[in-house]
């Protein structure tokens, strides 16, 4: 039984929570949070202990830590739990700041406990099939690759002036996506965006809408689609052509009910939110970070690749600015 | 060249007489109706004379009849145009009483012409394919039959009344088609009806809304689900399962737009109305007549398999009265 | 907290025991069967105790027992737990005949406990929405209801042999979702069926194949389709058309992700097994029975719904028997 | 009656000739090929004359010219004709020189005849609904189009070399399309490609896939995905998403007959070419040039869309060799 420290008990947190009560394997050891209130219900709510930051990694029944607080902390909150010796479990992004990333995977090394960044969308069984599906060779070799991803509503503009921008906010799922997909490195990048959804959100200096193309030394692209709304939930798809056939991952709906009426046959949207839509995925990489525990699996996002996904975004970003295509 | 005389310009003369004229083997020669507005309409649109009944009857140059005029006058014209040494196509049914159809094939079988019934849904390409990938072994044993028969809309119940009621004149396109597809005689029928589409309907004696079972001596079944109304446009699909797969022939869309929005996914309604749906099955049927005229083929759909739809509706008919499964 | 004890850690036993362990209002307190083996690796696997069948009768700590035992031991373990005053949720079905079903229901009401009849398929959110949709109105008046029902694969004969036949065995799950769907009692009943996937079906006295209908006072008809065998997984839709529209559940797919090649398109197939295509109903239904102990809710399906299945079976056989539609 | 002289009779004219003479207001009076053997055959399928070009420009009795000749013949055909005031109907392109381009539309535009240009999949229903949807204000305001078009087979090397390239022979009915969907100019294009299909290609200096990203002033945006080749036949989709919705043109299958089996679920494949999948649009492009004919619409593709479009093709490629997006 591995005993997980949460650090931070808002939304996120408390999805892990439940994943890491429910796996036989592992329990929610204590949680980690400044706000009382949160840390105190997710802690009951388990049957957890609470403790301070400290208390929690200068604890030796403390297997491992599950950082899930504000962006800005995980990169201190990795290099703290690789100095005492903990596996580490942390939501996306490492930081926001690229050099500041690199710094701290340094560190990572340097104590060598494992990383797992939370990527969650890898851990999607959909996604997953179609890169096991193109490796398998139903498709031969892969030559474009197609992501529409749309959030249902925009973040308030409060949040997009500390998010790091678009690209590295949202769009680093996709790019990261991009990465998982075709197993190759991009040789350059081109971004187009625009301001479409809410003002608010280009006052605040940042776009809501963009197109991505990345180019890779096989020749083959692949493009990103991206929307702060969408009307009709959470539209979350890919397609991969390659020199014989096309995979296509279609939206998970909220029902297969379909009513035929005057104004033709309606079925159900594509269920609303992340916490819906990834429910699986969640709870597949949660079982493969306790595989990473067990020693029978190394992460299979890693450091590294956090650091590629902010790398593509902190380029898309200078595409976008300069009206050019980026060679990397 | 082959010279068509058409005997009926209604509804569904209209439609045989654009396959006849765009045809490039068939010439529509004369239309003949007593509807002298009907005839006169139809004969000019496509550059023919109106010839009387006995006019074309006596013609030399007409080579083949289409009978597509009301329903009690088939039996009488199929034979004159025996006696006449013309090939019929007609409309089904060859007649509502089961003993007229088997005098009126007598003079068929006697002089020797070819007669084809048209039941254009054995022409529809979605049907067709379901037989004949079916047929070529794809899914094995076939289990079970389900034809959904819908119509858009109920007929007046003054037409109802002459009828000769609904499994007569609506259900017999799907006796006629359980037996196209399951290439096998059934050995019981039982039928369920009910009242539930107009009121105007039950006052005329007859139902609106049925479910048929059939029973082969080979221990398949086939069901039947008909309604005299569809709020969403004309449903027709088929079911087959069997022993190693299932086949499906789901409806035809008017097109294949999708809009998605906050109600869902919105989807086209089916063809509404049974000239479009099964306009490519006229066309088709009528490519077949043409074989039958070049001496290349026997007809499809015979006199016989208008008896056999005929019959199937007769004995339906005394399964509902009885309430028993009747044996054939 | 309610304390559960389970009696019978077969299959379908661990399936409750996991939703009862998961559950936060519910406790696994102990596990019952004579199978040691299974009763053991039960209990260590959710650290529940082991009981005698007295003793978890008798054990005052014990809220509610969960019937997951052979289908003859259940009208006795019912009255049994009834008379110690423990609710009671049995598995489908109370007993096979219906004599013994009505005395054992006297018990239950003579002691006044709740009684919960597991028929999973309530509890479907698909097959659910199809009835709370009609409800509202969607489809104006229901008039004819289509159930697909096919499993992936016969049982074995030695099975069919104790089974009671399959109309009791299988198709009482499509009775009792005609009933579910429908809101009112059938009229008559007419059952076909036959021998086609398995001869030593049939050696054994059973079909393996049928087709029933059923006729509704208020005019309204419903048909069944089931199969013993099917070579694409379990196949379980429904339709209810009505006189204002259509509802249609489709089947759960293992996958939304579809491949373009040369042969066509092809998407996954429908989940293949009960446990999966039902997981969220089984869920749900625990989350019902809560309800239930709360005393918040009574039983959606009562002693009195597992009779009246269990009456429609019997009269389906009756009908098949006597090829005779059947009035009740 | 309209009488049309044909200029080409290959593989496009015999479509077209079809067209015309099946349209009722429309003969098809003469066809012009120098290929004797074309025309002899077409003239005699349908009835029509011979001609020399100068016979055809100077005959009286020809109102239109439908011009389906080689593309290097078309600027000056289209002269031609204008000179001898007749109504064009041209195949795409103009020509693959904009200057030439231009010089011939200031000859159509001092004699004043009316000019169609042939960008069929303006007319196809799918994709025209998506446009009066949109128009119809059924998905708010437009912000991002996706266009995915994928030929099912590479052309040879040797028509590779004087197509003028991929941008102008077939991304050029893409730009159409974004130019006709959009309703707007773009003010930007990025072109990315890459050879991936058939070396042959890459050896003639050409791509055979390409991505392609516009962005209009009002900062909506199009994307294009192009291929050569399609293992699964013919790929025409587009997506419209707009502030309130998504509008999705799907492809048209071969059939509607779904097969179930131990594989999966198999649906046909999309139409394989484009004479079958373009099929009503070339009907209906024909239907609007008769309304042109008759004085009761303009040409809805004119020359200046032909020139468009052309722009936008060498535009884009002009991007593709400076890896630049290019400023309109």
């Amino acid at each position: 039984m591995f005993n997980i420290a949460l650090l931070g008990a808002g939304r996120i947190g408390q999805v892990h929570a439940a994943n890491i009560a429910s796996h036989s394997a592992t329990t929610l050891w204590s949680v980690v949070d400044p706000n009382q209130e949160f840390a105190t219900r997710l802690a009951t709510q388990y049957q957890a202990r609470q403790q301070s930051l400290s208390e929690a990694m200068t604890d030796p029944n403390v297997h491992a830590v599950l950082i899930a607080s504000a962006t800005d902390t995980h990169a201190d909150l990795i290099e703290m739990a690789a100095r005492h010796g903990k596996a580490i479990f942390c939501e996306k992004p490492v930081h926001l700041d690229l050099a500041r990333v690199r710094d701290c995977l340094k560190v990572v090394k340097e104590y060598d406990v494992p990383l797992f960044i939370g990527f969650n969308r890898r851990f999607d069984p959909q996604f997953r099939r179609v890169k096991t599906d193109a490796q398998a060779g139903r498709i031969g070799k892969p030559e474009s690759l197609l992501i529409i991803s749309r959030d249902p509503s925009p973040p308030p503009a409060e949040y997009v002036r500390v998010s790091g921008g678009m690209f590295r906010d949202m769009t680093i799922h996709d790019f990261d996506m991009a990465r998982f997909i075709m197993g190759e490195e991009p040789v350059s990048v081109y971004a187009q965006g625009s301001n479409l959804v809410d003002p608010a959100i280009g006052e605040a200096g940042d776009i809501d809408t963009a197109f991505i193309v990345l180019k890779y030394a096989s020749g083959a692209m692949a493009t990103i689609v991206n929307s702060r709304r969408s009307s009709y939930g959470y539209d979350q798809r890919l397609e991969l052509h390659g020199s014989e056939g096309l995979l296509c991952a279609g939206n998970i709906l909220e029902n297969q009910v379909q009513h035929y009426g005057k104004q033709g046959c309606t079925s159900a949207l594509p269920e609303h939110f992340f916490l819906q839509r990834y429910k699986s995925a969640y709870a597949a990489e949660w079982e493969h970070f306790v595989a990473v525990l067990r020693g029978e699996a190394v992460p299979d996002c890693s450091g590294d690749d956090g650091e590629r996904a902010l790398y593509l975004a902190d380029k898309a970003l200078e595409s976008l600015r300069s009206q050019r295509e980026i060679v990397l």
